[in-house]
């Protein structure tokens, strides 16, 4: 039996203005290539609502898989969820289920889910949502097309989310939790933890927020006792 | 007056394994919005014959001009030339002026021009070449598409030729020279040199050959007389 299938498409004019330098295509290549699904073509379009419909169609019908990264975060010119509904056919609106991720979140930050942010709940009907445990927003599938976002940690952590799915493998389960410290606090105990749990893969995603330091950490893994253990250490550690 | 669009093109398999990260993309989008240049897409493909013919058709009846970057090299595998050749039904073989550049590069070097090194001197009927001050073998321009290298320091350098015939500039003038020294020996009167002309561009780029290093020092400018002068220094430095 042949491997399946890929094509990548990056969605973003920041890319073709050469403003931003793409990681993405570099890192799904080898996670496709370790993966055992052979990555076939990439393409590079600008957020432009028939280039990224006319794309959509033609590599969803090439290819067995199809990975997309960028334009799906809060701003007026991040269009790729509403033209993917579109190539598919399919009605697009806020979404119940995104809308609680969201919800909870920023609740969770002490920030507003406005208008924007709430942009971000925009699936098309019939989706599956692909975790982001760094920042909230998901990530949908649709038929063979998995969206993704740009920045490349989220995309990177939404590869991982995805991929066990589409090769047979254990899901990947995340917990995350924010701790109002920077992240040069946490870098030692961290290190510490994920040499004790070799089996799970430990993140730390800094931020700044009025004013403040914090971090975000990320627990991922596919043994779900292990990923519960170690959050369980974490809280101790920092909670 | 709208700006000119153009596309990019990507070939190699050692670009989707993931194997090798593209560094061209970045390059080349940088240098067309400078040279007011619309970059619309950009697409990576594999080493297969027809993804090349059917990429370059598409993409040349779609924009005004298309960059191809990969595949021209001396391996087996190197078919970039020949298929770009059949995408617009023109015969390809060794051409005189292409062998005739390699020879003396080889000649020069001490080289021997064998097979492999001969399919470089494959260009299509009817095409331009684009010079390569770096290594000699040259790219070329058949309609609107412009073939050039992969190795990042020569597809720049390629760029640097081709770009100002498409803008109307002066074309670029280049002159080279081979020093059988390390670019650790080198560096320091080029960058001397470099101050004393500041509308020219120098570059060195270093080679081992039978154990011993060198380095090819490559004067760029549109002004060709201060191209002169400063080879003429350069020799007096080096030779």
């Amino acid at each position: 039996m042949s491997n399946p299938t890929a094509a990548m498409l990056v969605i973003g004019d920041e890319i073709l203005s050469g403003r931003t330098r793409d990681s993405n295509m570099h890192f799904l290549a080898g996670a496709l290539t370790k993966a055992a699904i052979d990555l076939r073509e990439m393409r590079v379009v600008s957020d432009d609502p028939d280039a990224i419909t006319d794309t959509v169609k033609g590599l969803s019908a090439a290819y067995t898989h199809v990975f997309t990264s960028g334009g799906i975060g809060p701003t007026h010119d991040d269009i790729t969820a509403d033209n993917v509904a579109r190539a598919f056919g399919r009605p697009i609106d806020v979404r119940a289920d995104a809308r609680a991720i969201l919800q909870e979140h920023y609740d969770r930050s002490g920030l507003d889910l406005n208008a924007a942010r709430l942009r971000m709940a925009r699936i098309p009907d019939g989706a599956a949502l692909i975790d982001n445990p760094i920042s909230a927003a998901p990530g949908f599938t649709i038929e063979n097309v998995h969206v993704m976002a740009g920045v490349p940690k989220i995309f990177e952590a939404m590869v991982a989310s995805v991929l066990p799915t589409l090769t047979g493998g254990a899901p990947m389960l995340s917990q995350s939790l924010t701790v109002h410290r920077g992240e040069g606090d946490v870098a030692a105990p961290l290190a510490a933890l994920a040499t004790k749990y070799p089996s799970l893969s430990m993140g730390s995603y800094p931020f700044q927020r009025d004013g403040a330091f914090g971090t975000n950490l990320v627990v991922r893994g596919q043994d779900g006792a292990a990923v519960d253990a170690a959050m369980a250490e974490l809280a101790a550690l920092f909670g």
